[in-house]
């Protein structure tokens, strides 16, 4: 534990969802290649994935009004589709595959971890994914989460300091008695700005196995944790 | 089942919270009666209930800014206080005490009937009490929901339609997917107004034994049931 004398003043652990707890490639690849084997779901999902902060910054700018990453994760689905070759596809269809982040798996460990550190600490998603998503994907995985907390409930995307902010002003406690855990360095800096806690989790397969990504620790994080299971270890839960 | 031909089509149950899914009356008179014994803590629990709707009207009024269910809590505690006989209290004792809210038990029926609900359906809280403390009693009861929806989510108190519109809004989904549970036929009634379905559920010893509810049926409710056990069951759970 590098920092004991911090961590008993922790009461909330706020939990980035898409690739720290839920594996969006994995699943989207093995949902393409299940229905069109013959296209590269690896592509699919990494272009997918990578429509998502240009698109979010389109609201952040105020180009378009406040959008739901559902409609947003559609708008991103429309493009794709020509360049996989399935415009083919019914309205029905593309509402069944843009619903397909509805179902994504969580990595191996997760449920474990929060079930132990949920016995320590009030456990809530800090996501930009809208409520409904979040519910589905947490029901789907049967996450044991205490809250979700998502960017629809503050109207505001993160990195902006609102939504940081935000799970201090909901439980009524100090940002030091919070902390985001992430897969994500760009995040957890936000939430450290903002005087939270962060714990980064490695997920080297974010990307998939054809694209590793760099899970070294860098300096200003509390916890640098292989998963769920080793966070828990070290935050004696 | 009183409607069969409709039940098919929900998929979101809302739970009212305060005196459906929790019992404020039990739990506070439990610990107002262990710390202080020569007080009546049926009457103290039933002052408490009773300031909140005109509190709650004071914000819905304009004549108060937003404000928290723990701070409008508070404030009834504040003009309570001097009544029963405890100016005394200090700062921390104060705090403690406003804090019984999050930590009200569940009627008995209540983690079964949800374990049994959530197997067939989404379920949420729908309740003017802030996601703080529906967390916190949710941890303390150990309730089983898929998302927490609140007041705070919508900025807006029960019975502004907004809060039971709100509830289709983010599941993507029509009111009459959606069905409001609750002990309280007015909201029942405000719900019905907006398309959603209804489920009365009696809880007769809301008030204390000594103020015994009529938790006779009314017109208008799809269902009416006498916990939420017997819910499940006439929805095949």
């Amino acid at each position: 534990m590098p920092h004991p004398t911090t961590a008993p003043e922790l009461q909330i652990l706020a939990f980035d969802v898409f690739g720290t707890v839920v594996d969006w490639h994995g699943s989207i690849q093995r949902e393409i290649a299940a229905r069109w084997p013959h296209l590269d779901g690896d592509a699919f999902a990494r272009a997918w994935r990578a429509g998502y902060v240009p698109a979010m910054q389109r609201v952040r700018s105020g180009e378009l009004g406040w959008t739901r990453i559902d409609d947003l994760h559609r708008l991103i689905l429309e493009s794709l589709l020509p360049q996989f070759g399935l415009t083919g596809l019914s309205e029905a269809e593309r509402q069944h595959l843009n619903r397909v982040w509805h179902r994504l798996d969580p990595w191996p460990d997760v449920v474990a971890g929060l079930q132990r550190l949920k016995t320590r600490f009030t456990l809530c998603t800090l996501s930009n994914g809208n409520l409904g998503l979040l519910t589905a994907l947490s029901k789907h995985g049967q996450l044991p989460w205490d809250c979700l907390l998502s960017a629809e409930v503050f109207r505001a995307y993160k990195p902006d300091p609102t939504v940081y902010l935000g799970v201090a002003d909901v439980f009524n406690v100090t940002p030091q008695q919070t902390a985001l855990v992430a897969a994500h360095h760009d995040d957890l800096a936000a939430a450290r700005a903002c005087g939270m806690h962060t714990a980064y989790i490695e997920r080297p397969l974010e990307w998939g196995v054809r694209h590793i990504k760099d899970v070294s620790a860098q300096a200003g994080n509390d916890f640098h944790a292989k998963n769920f299971l080793d966070l828990a270890d070290q935050l004696n839960c």
